[in-house]
C-alpha cells in the first residue's frame, strides 16, 4: 500500500483525492492547505484525513510514499524541492515549474534519491489522445505536415499566469507526446489587452528538425469554447474535436501526392480524397488512468510517460514562448 | 452606356463577364486571353463578342471605358499599366500587384489621368462582411479586442504563389474594411511542406495601433473546409461562419468587465455571458454588387471602396508577411 | 422538517436520495428495498439512514411525512394507496400508476385524507421547457400549430414496458404543461421489432379542440441520441435540442401569413423569415428544483403543477396510445 | 438520335430542358407551356426550338420520339394519355398520376404500343439513395428494421396538393426503391392548419409483411430545412442527412443482438456500439443521371427503375394514405 499525502486541495486537488481515495493500491493519508474552510469541508467527507495546514509538519509527522502537488504554480519548485528532500515520490500538477533550471535541479535531486516525478499533464491520459498516439504509430496518418491546435473560451482570466502559461502546458505536452521529433525553434505572438501585462490571447509557431510544423491558437476571449486540432499526414488526415464526445476524432482518408517532376522546384502537389471514419473512443476518465500509471510506476520502479524531463521540455517551451511574445514574434531557438 | 473589355476567361473571368453582360448600364464589347481554346468557348455563349489574344490589339482596336483584369497576378502590373496609359479605367483582381513600388506608380498614373482603379477584393460586399461592417459602425460590438480567421481547406495547391500570398488577400482587405485602425508591425510563420519553396500553410498576426490584434491561419492541407472567423468586442463577440448560410454570424451578448483596482497592474477581469442572436444576412452574390459599385463609381466619378490605395494597403502587408514568414516569425514595422 | 422515507433506491433513487438529503427543510429518515445489496451501499454512505426491505415495515417504524417511490411502475398503484393509506404526502415516479382508474382511486383517497401527490415529471422543472412555457405564455410565439418531438437512442432496452411508456411520458407531461388546450383524440402506430411484444418504435400524433397538432417519435433503435422539439407558432417558431447545452433554444422570426381571399377555400399563405435567436438558459438541474417545488407545497399547502391530475392525464393518453397501437393507429377519443 | 418535346416551363422544365439539350444522344425539338411569357423567354436561350400553346398541336407538328411532362399533377393523366396515344415515350413529373385506375390504364396503353413510361422519381438517381441502395443490397446493414424520415421545411405552400401529394412520393419512392418487401397497410396522421382542406403537416406510418416499419414527417411549416432519414439494421445502422454534403450518409457500428431465453417471450436485448465510418458520395446532379437512365432505357429498350409501375405502386400509397388522413389515422390496407 502507497501512502500518499495531498497538498492543495482547490477544484482539481479534489478531483485528485478522489481518484487517489479510489485506488485500491494507495491509501490518502494526509492533506495539506493554507486554507483552513477548505480543510474543513475535506474534514466531513474524510473524517479520518490528517490534516495540515503547513507542508513541513505533513512531511514530518505522516507517514507517507508520495505526495500529490496541487498548488498554484509559483508553489511548485519550493514544494517539491522539499518533498524530494524528504524523500517522497512526487506527483505535480503542471506546469512542472518556472524554469528549466529549477526542472533540472529537481530531476537531478530526484535521479540521486532514486525517487520518482510525474508531471500531471492530464490529457496524455485522455482517450482521444491515446487514440491518436496509437494512429500515428501504427503509420495510419504517415509522415506528419502540421499539427494546429485551437484552445479558447470566454475566461476563466488568471492573475497568476498569462494565457500561454496557463493553456500551452496542453498543447505542449500532447505535441511532445504524439510527434517523435523535437521542436527546434519557435515564435510566439499575443496581447494583455487589458493592460495588466498578463497576455489573454497567444499563437504560437513550433519548428521541427523534420518537416512538421505546429501552431497553437489559445484565447480567453472567445465567446464559444473550442477545442478543435487538426493534424495533417500524408496519408491521412485527422480532426480532434475534444467538445464532440460521440465523435471526437474524425480521420479522413485525404492526403497529399507529391510528383517530382524535373527537379525540386517543379513538384507538383495534388490531393486526394476518400471516405471519412470516426473510431469508437472509449470514454474513461483520464485522471484515473494517470493516478493508474502512476501508481503503476512507484510499484514496478518504472518511467512514467510525463516524467521530470518531460515537464523540463514543456517548461523550456513556455519560457521560449514568454520571451518570443515580448519581442513580438521573434524566432527562438531552443 | 460603359464599354468594358475583359482580359482573361478563365475561372473567375467567365464570372466577370456573366456579370458585367447582366448590368443593364454596362456592354462587354471585347474579351482577351492567351488561351485561343477559352476564347472559342466564349464565342459559342457570345458570338457577338469581339476576340484578342493580345491585350494591345483589345486596348487599340476595342472602343472601351473600362477593362477588367482578371489574369495571374504576376501579370497585373504590366496590363494595368498598359491600360491606365490607354486611358481604361481597370477593375482588377487581388491581390492588385506584386509591390507597394509598382501600385504607387500605377495609383499616380491613374490620378493624373484620372481614371479609376477598383481592386476585385469580392468579400467587401460580401453580405455577412456588411453586416458585420454595420455591427461595428453602430458600436453593437463596442470597443474590438481581437479578430481572428481561419481560412483552410484541401487545396488548390498553386505554383505560382504560395498559401499567405493565395489566402491572406482576403482576410488583409476584410481587416482592412472592418478595423478602423490600421496595422502598425506583424509576424508571419508559416511552412513549405513539400520543400519546393512555396509556403503551404501560414500563420499571419497583425499588431495596431489602438489594442487590437488579428490572427489568420492558412492552410492548404486541412482534411475540412473552414472559413470561420471570430471576433471579440468589450460588449459582444461575433462568429462569423461563411459555410453556414442559415446562420452566418452568431452575435454573444458575451463581453469583459474590467475592473480597474488599485492601480494598472490590479485589473480585475470578468465576463458576462447572456442571449445569442443570428441576424438573417442576405444571400445575395457578392460580385454582382460589386459590379455594381464599381460602375456606380464610374456613372458617380466617386471613389470606390477598394481603390488602389486599399490594394496597395493589402500589398503591403502581404510583402511584410513574406519578409517576416522566410525569418520566422520576425516582427515587421509597416 | 418534513420527514422523508424513500422506496426504491436504484438509479433514479440515488439521485433522488441526494436532493432530498440536500435540501435544508427535510430529513431523510428512512430507506426502503428489497435488494439488500443496494441497502448495504446506502449504509456506507448514509450511515444514519433508516433501513428496510419491506414497505410497512417502513411506514409503521419511520416517523414519516412523506414517501417517494421510485421502484418500477407496476408496483405504483400498491404502493402509493398503502402510503397514502398510511397518512403519507407522496412523490411518485412517472407514469403514475397503470390505468385511469387506478390514478381516479388514489387522487380521491389522498383527497379525503389532505395529502398531496405529485408525479415526478421531470421535465417540468428543465431549464428549457420553463423557458419555452415563459415564450408561450408571453405570446411570444403566437396561436401555436404544432408540437413535433423526436425522443430516440439506442437503448436502453426496457422489459417491463414498451417504448410508449418508457419515453411517452415525458412529452405527455410536456404538452400537458405547455399546451393550455387538452388533447381530444389521438392515433399511435407502432412495431416490436424483435417479436418479443414490447414496442421498440412508436409513432403518435395527438389532435385538440383546437387548431394544434402534436406529433412524438419514438425508438429504442436510433444509432444517435437525438432530443430535439420543433413548436411552430403564428409569429415565431421554435427549435429545443435538449442535446446542445449552450444553445438548447432557438426562436427563429418565422411564421405564416394567412390572407383570406374569396372565401375560405383561398387561402392564400405565405412565411415570413427574419432572424433567429437563442436566450441563455440557465442549466439548473431540474430534479432539485422538483424536490423544492414539491417541498414548498408540502409547507405552503398549495397543489403542485404535477399533481394526481396531470399524472391522471398522463396514464390517460399512455392508455390509449397503446391501444391504437394495437389496432395500427385506429383514432382513439379520450 | 432521340427527338424530345417538353410540355411545361416552369421552374422544374427548365432543368429538364437543360439536361435533355446537353446529352449526346437527345435533340429537344419543342417546348408547349400555356404560358406565353414562358416561351418567350426560353426562344431567348434557345430560338430553335419550336414553340408551342398547345399540345395536339406540339404533338401533330413536332416529329418527336419522347415527351416530358412537366407540370402540375392534375394534367398529368391526360397529356400523358394523348403522348401515349399520339406513339410518344414519356418522361413524367412525380406524382405520376391521381388515382390507381388512372395508373393502370396508362401502364395497359404504353405495353400495348410498346411504348416507354419512366416517372421523375429523381431521388432514385441521387448519389446517396444510389449509395444507401448498395450497402443494403451488400447486407452491410442487415435485417432492416426501421425507415424513418424527416422531410420538413418552412414553405413553399402549395394550393394544388396537400403536405402528402407534395412531398411523400419522394419518400415512398426511396422506400419502394430500397426496401425490397412491399408495405401491405398504413396509417396517415395530418392537419390542414388555416382551415383551407390542404393539410401542411402529415405523418405516416408504413407496415410490410416482414418486421420492417417505416415512418415520414413531413411539414410545410418548419423554421429549419430538414432532410434526415434514419435507417436502422440489425448489423448496421445509418443516418442520411441530405444537406450536409460532405459527410451526408453515416454508417454506424450499431446494431441489436436478441437472445432468445426461454421461448419467445423473454427475448434479451442489448446493443453493440462502435466506430462511424462516412463513405465519400459522390455529387453528380441526380436529375443527368436520370435522363441518362430514360435515354438509355429508349435506346436498348430495357425498363428504367422507377417505369410505370413504381408510379402506380407510390400512386397507390398516396391514395391510401390520404384516405388514412381524412379518417385521423385509420389503418389502410393495400
Amino acid at each position: 500500500m502507497i501512502n500518499v499525502g495531498i497538498i492543495g486541495y482547490g477544484y482539481w486537488g479534489k478531483h485528485i483525492l478522489r481518484n487517489f481515495s479510489g485506488h485500491e493500491a494507495t491509501c490518502v493519508r494526509a492533506l495539506c492547505d493554507t486554507n483552513t474552510q477548505a480543510l474543513q469541508q475535506a474534514r466531513q467527507v474524510f473524517p479520518g484525513l490528517e490534516m495540515y495546514a503547513d507542508c513541513q509538519n505533513l512531511l514530518r509527522s505522516a507517514n507517507l510514499d508520495a505526495v500529490a502537488i496541487i498548488t498554484p504554480s509559483e508553489t511548485h519548485y519550493d514544494l517539491a524541492r522539499t518533498c524530494l528532500q524528504h524523500g517522497k515520490h512526487i506527483f505535480i500538477e503542471k506546469p512542472f515549474v518556472a524554469t528549466e533550471a529549477q526542472a533540472d535541479e529537481l530531476i537531478n535531486l530526484a535521479t540521486q534519491k532514486n525517487l520518482t516525478i510525474m508531471i500531471d499533464h492530464t490529457f496524455l491520459f485522455s482517450s482521444p489522445v491515446r487514440k491518436i498516439k496509437e494512429l500515428i504509430d501504427d503509420d495510419v496518418l504517415g509522415t506528419l505536415y502540421y499539427f494546429d491546435s485551437m484552445r479558447v473560451n470566454l475566461g476563466p482570466f488568471r492573475h497568476d499566469a498569462n494565457v500561454v502559461w496557463d493553456l500551452a502546458p496542453h498543447d505542449f505536452s500532447i505535441i511532445d507526446y504524439l510527434i517523435e521529433d523535437k521542436p527546434v525553434a519557435l515564435s510566439a505572438c499575443g496581447k494583455s489587452l487589458f493592460g495588466n501585462g498578463i497576455e489573454d490571447v497567444g499563437y504560437i509557431t513550433l519548428y521541427f528538425h523534420s518537416n512538421v510544423i505546429a501552431h497553437i491558437n489559445l484565447n480567453w476571449l472567445s465567446p464559444i469554447k473550442v477545442r478543435t486540432t487538426y493534424i495533417g499526414g500524408a496519408k491521412k488526415m485527422l480532426v480532434w474535436d475534444d467538445l464532440n464526445p460521440n465523435e471526437c476524432i474524425k480521420i479522413y482518408d485525404k492526403g497529399v501526392v507529391v510528383e517530382n517532376r524535373n527537379g525540386h522546384c517543379n513538384h507538383l502537389v495534388s490531393a486526394h480524397s476518400g471516405d471519412m471514419w470516426s473510431p469508437k473512443v472509449d470514454q474513461q476518465e483520464a485522471l484515473r488512468l494517470e493516478v493508474d500509471h502512476f501508481v503503476d510506476c512507484l510499484l514496478r520502479d518504472t518511467v512514467p510517460i510525463s516524467d521530470g524531463h518531460t515537464g523540463l521540455r514543456v517548461v523550456k517551451l513556455l519560457e521560449a514562448a514568454n520571451a518570443s511574445l515580448k519581442t513580438g514574434g521573434k524566432l527562438m531557438y531552443l
